[in-house]
């Protein structure tokens, strides 16, 4: 098996060192990795200019590639034939805080895995819930061991061509994780404010700020795993269309 | 009605200002656009910076804001009380390519729709097919006229908060559009190619190049309404998982 391992915290985070370590028994690894912090990207494929790629070596060593693209470009470098074997799996992260509810579509851990769901290839995306409060380089270490125990399952599943997991595991000792729960997509609530500053000048310029986002425990979500302890793993679409609305837009009677 | 204009091209943008115009006899309009274009920027909000805004004119002399934020972040700050007045509706575009299939979750067009969703404002996305093929500004307006003509329709219906709507437009002269089609998203066929080049100090760089991805137009989806003629109109949802999937995700019986 042939893993694809990127990020979008960028090559020296700390989350890709200890996935990268603990993902070596598993199969042949490529670590293709942004050079810098690319955190709520979003799904970017940078069409406009042309991309640079460098070799590197993470801080225990193990060879690297790194771009100044984005962490989807990373996917589709190494998919286009950047690097030459087949690649079988994508793995993004670990990200250093839970991408939970609508934070998907804002992540670049996600769409990484999404890039490669598009060129046919499962992608795995592993966040780390709370990982900001703790912050201990040995808590990636224990949630990376867990990230490559779930890669090793699901591959040993034939998984389908277009699988995209969204994995969030919480911040705790291994003895309190009470499983690995299915999840779907919950909702966050945000509670962003706007803050009206003026600089040295006297002109105004504005911070997206306010409180952190909070989300809905509602059973079965990915906000009810975590708060639960269990690992919350989330199979997302690519497919964005809200179908059970197909019905009422077509009785609108929507005309020229 | 108060109506909020961005579009992720930029504020000189003529989709914009055809927009603006047809949009004024619908309700108050407020535009707030980007500074310059985020094409390929996918859903952007930007916590680790400030950002400014500042007062411009369009082409026109219609009052507009810009800023240098992205097309999420004009409508993040505008809801955030940038703009005093509350927002019923949020419009986007007109994008001069169309944004289907996959298209959506890399488009910045349809991110600013999104982004009026998570605020429970319906938010509605407009996009051209072929404009890049025929450019003159004429089309721009009698796509905005339709497009108003939507805006308008749609509003009357006391749509839910959270209200996504990708429309694509065909760029044929209106006798020849067929009508509105209430449609899915299709599947984006990518035929990118890695374009391997040498600077002039014999250093490689990379293009995602190759030819422009095409869709697979089956009955029902955005593709096909395009190709026979119709205004193509997909409900999009903030919900990504793949509830399909959970099922045979819990069947796998996943381990820590």
């Amino acid at each position: 098996m042939h893993i694809l391992l990127t990020n979008d915290d960028g090559i020296e985070a700390p989350g890709l060192l200890a996935l990268a370590q603990a993902l070596k028994p598993v199969g042949k690894l490529t670590v293709l990795a942004p050079d810098h912090n690319w955190s709520a990207s979003g799904h970017v494929k940078t069409l406009h200019r042309p991309l640079r790629v460098w070799h590197r070596r993470l801080a225990d060593g193990t060879p690297a590639l790194t771009t100044d693209g984005a962490p989807s470009d990373c996917v589709a470098l190494a998919v286009l034939g950047l690097v030459e074997e087949t690649i079988d799996v994508v793995v993004s992260g670990i990200n250093p805080y839970a991408n939970l509810g609508h934070d998907v579509t804002y992540s670049g851990t996600v769409t990484a895995a999404m890039e490669a769901a598009i060129s046919g290839i499962p992608g795995l995306a592993f966040s780390l819930d709370g990982a900001e409060n703790h912050g201990a380089e040995l808590e990636y270490e224990a949630a990376a061991e867990l990230a490559a125990g779930l890669v090793r399952q699901v591959m040993a599943q034939d998984p389908p061509r277009g699988l995209v997991l969204n994995v969030n595991i919480p911040c705790r000792p291994r003895q309190e994780l009470r499983g690995v729960a299915i999840t779907r997509q919950g909702l966050r609530v945000y509670r962003d404010a706007l803050v009206h500053r003026e600089d040295p000048r006297g002109r105004p310029y504005y911070w997206i700020g306010g409180e952190a986002p909070t989300g809905v425990p509602d059973p079965g979500t990915d906000f009810w795993a975590l708060a639960e302890g269990y690992v919350s793993v989330t199979p997302l679409q690519l497919d964005l269309t809200a179908h059970e609305q197909v019905a009422t837009l077509q009785g609108w009677g929507l005309e020229l």
